[in-house]
């Protein structure tokens, strides 16, 4: 059965008990998590996070280069001033390349000049070595111009296989 | 107290009844949620997702022009067969333009040419309307050329004071 088909009836048992409709726009906590869209990650439950409390932003691998556009947006209009950013474990991002990723897109329809502009326009940010990717989109945030200069940043790993998180900076 | 001296502890809590170790790297379920960095969504709990069963990539809005890198790289490597966009009420991308955030950020460094010229390479995707956001971004996925043919695409708008969704498209 198609997933968005399900989507209704477990809404449904949530909604039934929900008591928070009253939350302010801004996060009550003044934090942004940064993390993979990952399926097992989980980052309000994995984390604390209660409802209200952060911006969460995901994308494939947790990189801080592809969030930069949401964040100037938590931190300018909705006053947000620490940053924590989490890679995780057995990350598919460090098991490709963009070289090969556009290859594979091509070769899925070979000949097709649209599809081939539009993939290597795309850098797919994938990285080799998992806490080396920790620190180095650490780094990019404290020295990104538009992040703002008191903003306290830190690096972290989620183990997949155990559920436990290690800070890294 | 900063938000991070918080995370240990409260993953503790979490990580001692971790059981989901051994769960795969591909989605379950094959989908993909597009959605809110907002602090009052939270995925997981409000659609029934459960560990291991989606991809979820989340930024300011939900914004699905966004997410083509995280797309491409789940459908493309990890299997994903559909797409659902949810954007939400009382979301912040209603609220302001680009060129009024471009000021709020010069205005904060006058003179500062690096943040002015950083600030005017970004489009911030802000909408007018929520409803039409919805269906342009469902629109916009199902004409992009990186985007499987075949993928099914919905759209919907979840209620941040009444913790419902709606389908839209």
């Amino acid at each position: 059965m198609a997933a968005h088909l399900e989507f209704p009836k477990r809404n449904a048992a949530y909604a039934a008990t929900f008591d928070k409709g009253d939350l302010a726009l801004p996060p009550a906590k003044k934090y942004i998590v940064i993390t993979c869209m990952d399926a097992r990650v989980e980052p309000a439950s994995q984390l604390g996070i209660e409802l209200g409390d952060a911006h969460v932003i995901r994308n494939a691998g947790g990189v801080a280069q592809d969030a930069i556009r949401s964040i100037v947006i938590s931190q300018r209009l909705l006053g947000t001033r620490e940053i924590a950013v989490f890679h995780h474990t057995g990350c598919g991002m460090l098991l490709f390349t963009t070289e090969h990723l556009r290859e594979v897109v091509k070769d899925a329809d070979p000949g097709n000049a649209v599809v081939a502009e539009a993939v290597d326009k795309i850098d797919f940010l994938e990285f080799g070595h998992l806490q080396e990717s920790v620190k180095s989109d650490v780094k990019f945030l404290q020295e990104h111009p538009l992040v703002l200069k008191d903003t306290k940043v830190t690096g972290w790993i989620y183990d997949v296989t155990t559920g436990k998180v290690s800070q890294v900076v």
